[in-house]
């Protein structure tokens, strides 16, 4: 019998790993988990098929309902767990409406990033040019200018969305590492390298450290020069 | 003095558009609304830049409190206003995790209509390819196919996620809307095209129904054969 609770996940993939913090932080350490290889096609599995027509990682049911969308999945568990471990979204309005806010615009640093760090890896080679992926690039230094700013003028030791680690950090910090391990720049982005080392030592966060980054050194860094 | 509470928003835009239907379920009629157009660069004014550093509509302040992304304002006011108008999300865990799950997979149906509808205007001339149109043509297809497999799934005068209107209503009918506009096939998707011409009816719909739209019939049907 299919299991009733259940995460299919793939180790670096920004999306898996929100949903573990999440699980993480609301004290659900019991949830069954499973690491598929992406490498190995294991996403297109009949078992994942069966709950994500997609055919995508991360895929996630839990007591029988379906929530693989990553975002979907933190805000179901956090309603659904919201007097269990750790707060993570506020209900104060203007606390609230910053923590919203900053959720989705993650998801188009998601899409900057993508386009230029995954250029060739999406663009077949005989369709690709210089002048797309300047401007790509371009536009991802824009993105992360901007956050930048947003981490400048919050202050010293705070988080993405105030003084305390709220489910803006947990959908953020998983995209925020995968820059770090692609080369992001310290020099010119400090505000959010020093956000990254500090929230890098969260237990929710070392516990669910991608194994295959603690094993091998990245392969690349298209970011240094971003 | 700069108001407190505003929506600058521009015609046809989806994004603005769920907005402007969650304030109407929400019984929020009163909110300070200015239509600015995209043609004229409007979204780039300063009072919609001291609020929105990308110059992007919607730009949304409610009270003070600045939610600029479409899903994060909808999210934000369907929990401040819980108990008013009509309830967007329900407490139920099967209920929820649909209409969250549904909700997030519409910026997928967004992201894979731009990539085609909109092409030739993100694309500069030297860098587009047939190729590459027609492989966005066909995850445009696949998506659709797959939306009318939802609502084919859901059963007659069904709701894309359940028997009542939503938030994944909300956020998915001014997508769709865009998609019929440009001439999405009653033939190949009945399904999507019945829930279209059901909710389009429903009075928070025909109250925001993108004035350009009434007054001008569309100048492209790019999706009449996907």
């Amino acid at each position: 019998m299919a299991e009733n609770s259940i995460l299919y996940w793939g180790s670096g993939s920004p999306p898996c790993w929100r949903i573990m913090i999440a699980l993480q932080e609301k004290k659900l350490h019991s949830m069954p988990q499973k690491l598929l290889s992406f490498d190995k096609q294991e996403h297109k599995l009949p078992e994942v098929l069966a709950i994500n027509p997609r055919g995508q990682l991360p895929s996630f049911k839990h007591e029988g309902n379906v929530v693989n969308e990553s975002l979907a999945a933190c805000m179901y568990l956090e309603s659904q767990f919201k007097s269990q471990g750790n707060p993570l979204i506020p209900d104060a309005p203007a606390e609230q409406a910053l923590v919203y806010q900053r959720m989705f615009e993650v998801l188009t640093l998601h899409q900057k990033m993508a386009d230029f760090a995954f250029y060739n890896w999406r663009v077949p080679e005989p369709e690709r040019h210089e002048t797309a992926l300047a401007r790509n690039k371009s536009a991802l230094t824009t993105e992360f200018t901007l956050w930048e700013g947003y981490l400048g003028k919050m202050g010293p030791r705070s988080y993405i969305a105030g003084k305390n680690f709220t489910m803006a950090d947990v959908v953020l910090f998983p995209q925020l590492a995968l820059c770090v391990r692609f080369g992001l720049s310290q020099k010119r982005y400090p505000c959010l390298l020093d956000y990254y080392n500090r929230v890098k030592e969260r237990p929710s966060i070392q516990t669910t450290w991608p194994p295959h980054w603690r094993e091998t050194p990245p392969t690349m860094d298209p970011l240094k020069d971003v």
